[in-house]
């Protein structure tokens, strides 16, 4: 605070390095509300110099007002450049460069890139607390919602039992999409709407990042060493995308009272860490089963505070350049500390749960052969297993894919490791026409 | 960050004025997570003092461990005492002289207090600037939630179009009751559930500033002045409690598609600042329709963020405590600017809107007099005063109370101009059994 009342009208210089959508809306972010910035900064925050790979490149922004740089990492070295601005991406490559040189010269580094703090976060927020500098990545967490700060500021007074959420708009506008469908009497496939999200600019050409879970389970990792002051463990998060959620899953779901979201979910307490991006039933009254097309949501479970809930857009230009800025103001207003909220020292070890020892209800679901037997052969496998039904729905050829009979059963709760168990049981059995589904009972 | 390093181990050491609920929670608070607080503040938060009315009051809580101090105002000039909280109350009297004189020492000062930073915010944020120290008030809007923080720091590069929220757990717990107790078939009316709620503890003896909105309004001036930049205005606000919502009310909104919240609505924007606290229709797709029971949440709506939603325990020891030692940690981390998220002198000085330009679609119940005509005449004045209808119902006897008729209706979008306009061309007509109940809706 006294540093930024000396700091007067000085202004933050900073260099924006990556100009894709994000990194355009930066732009158009600081330039239109500028003023408002520099009265909550209490100085103005100026762009001094872009980089990008290909200057040539039509990116339907004026950039002629901005010096241009080749070489990015030529930034970090300059004495008129306060802070960098990371929105390039990749885990590793150039932004990682970028992010070691930055944090080494003493500059305060501000990233979208969840992929590089999930493989290398506590290595840069080690360096950034050697310089004594700002490390800041709001928007790699949940686009614009301020759920980084949540955590690390919020809900600081707190133990942290919980922490979960829709961490990928894309999964869940194509969940959504499909509930709607439902709803419409139009059930629709997976592979059917991915196809669509992709037409409409929802899900990328290449879309297994998104839809197989990984960067849910990056976002996951990263709230999870800041809401319980554990070391981040992106090998950690047990990953199941949404790629085998099919239309008969979501009309199941409806009429048992629940909706399926892409939730990442992560628990710290004596039996370790645990940390999962999987598919699960969210029941109704759940404020998770509300949140529609591609909105994010968190939810923090403190040990005084309650549950805290968050939503808003988890992606796109300008939520994102929200998050990059408010970082930058942070910096602006010298409002910083530990990346990670605590040193990085301090952060704890944890072992990793034995998810098989979890307690809960879950959802599985069978394709399997139209023929006498099928049922008690299931019922059968449950039962050695250990895993009571709490019901059980068979239903004709037409929900099922290539003409088998759809079987959907809800289990008491549980112990996971008997549903592993009851698979493991119908392995290789002819009578299963795919692989069966199974998905946990948010409760 | 500098100076938190710096501070090595030495604790942040508090003296805690008013022990009430609140004074306990805060109290077990730092004794239960005081090992994780420290770790995330870089150093312990330790109390060394407290202080309330009456020392011989039971509390339920070992207070033995603390100097015990009869004279609050001595604490400010102790130098053992780094930052005094206060939970006392009340707008003025002992609460505001121990915030003068705190600040005036140069001392931190954390308070839950919303009807003093209602009314004397903005002196009180100067006096901090002068001496350079931090005044916090993140419990005395909404609770558990981080809205302060999330105006002030998370939406921060964002120029805010609207606020507004459900921000009196007392109401929301009054207005969900009705609706359960309509939803079982079994209506209820407000001063019946509000009995249940004064036994139950979810609403004081008095209740007033609760169910008569201001304890809303005093947060609703808050968030207006953090979110718009404008100078704090709780004089601005127009002010309609629940008292006049009737079970006919719940029914009619449920029937078309709508609950009853108690929203406190901020706007700002060329026609000037809008400040309103007054139970609205909700439709169900909304966020707000799903706060449930005695949860507040707010909504700020960002230029390049878009809508961000918040939810919380709005009340309550836990809570509370927990944004009372979030304050603590920013101060302890030395993590903390301007009260108002800018120097007072840069708050804009906006004039108060005329809502009567406001544009919005409306909900108005009357209880009329059971004989022919009166339709025709409440039809007229709606006509007379430009009001064009897009639904309305009569309903029986059995809805209405005093044996009269109850007629509902739902407007097109218009100016309230043209309410307020039918109402007064209606007064004083002895076709009405009682005031006319007026409620906008959210679009």
């Amino acid at each position: 605070m006294t540093d930024q009342r000396s700091n007067g009208l000085k202004p933050l210089r900073v260099a924006i390095v990556g100009l894709g959508t994000v990194g355009g809306g930066v732009i158009r972010l600081l330039e239109t509300n500028g003023a408002l910035i520099a009265r909550r900064s209490g100085r103005p925050i100026q762009i001094v110099a872009i980089s990008a790979r290909d200057r040539t490149k039509d990116r339907g922004i004026d950039l002629s007002a901005y010096e241009w740089v080749d070489d990015m990492t030529s930034l970090v070295q300059r004495a008129d450049v306060d802070a960098v601005v990371e929105l390039i991406g990749g885990a590793d490559g150039p932004a990682l460069t970028l992010a070691r040189q930055c944090l080494a010269a003493g500059k305060p580094f501000v990233t979208a890139n969840k992929a590089m703090i999930a493989h290398h976060g506590l290595a840069l927020a080690g360096a950034a607390e050697t310089a004594g500098v700002a490390l800041k990545y709001e928007a790699a967490v949940a686009g614009g919602i301020p759920v980084i700060k949540g955590l690390r500021e919020g809900a600081a007074a707190n133990e942290i039992g919980r922490v979960y959420g829709i961490l990928n708009g894309t999964c869940n506008y194509i969940l959504t999409t499909m509930e709607k469908a439902q709803e419409a009497g139009n059930p629709r496939d997976f592979t059917e709407v991915l196809k669509d999200a992709q037409a409409l600019g929802y899900a990328e050409a290449d879309p297994s990042f998104d839809i197989d879970g990984v960067d849910a389970a990056h976002k996951l990792s990263i709230l999870a060493s800041l809401a319980f002051g554990t070391r981040l463990d992106f090998g950690g998060v047990d990953i199941t995308g949404i790629r085998h959620v099919i239309a008969a899953d979501i009309a199941e779901a409806a009429a048992l009272g629940f909706r399926i979201r892409l939730v990442g979910m992560a628990q710290n307490g004596a039996e370790g860490l645990f940390q999962r991006v999987h598919p699960m039933l969210v029941p109704l009254n759940h404020p998770l089963a509300h949140v529609d097309g591609s909105l994010n949501a968190v939810v923090a479970e403190g040990n005084f505070v309650g549950r805290l809930f968050f939503q808003g857009a988890g992606a796109g230009d300008g939520p994102t350049a929200s998050a990059v800025v408010a970082d930058l103001i942070d910096v602006a207003r010298d409002e910083y500390g530990d990346a990670f909220a605590m040193p990085v020292a301090s952060l704890a070890d944890q072992t990793k749960a034995d998810a098989g020892a979890r307690i809960g209800r879950s959802y599985l679901r069978f394709q399997v052969a139209d023929r006498p037997g099928v049922l008690a052969e299931i019922a059968a496998a449950t039962r050695d297993a250990g895993v009571s039904i709490e019901s059980m729905i068979q239903r004709g050829t037409a929900a099922a894919n290539d003409g088998g009979v759809l079987v959907a059963i809800v289990t008491h709760a549980g112990q996971e490791r008997c549903i592993a168990d009851t698979l493991a049981r119908l392995a290789g059995s002819d009578s299963l026409l795919d692989q069966p589904m199974v998905m946990h009972i948010l409760d």
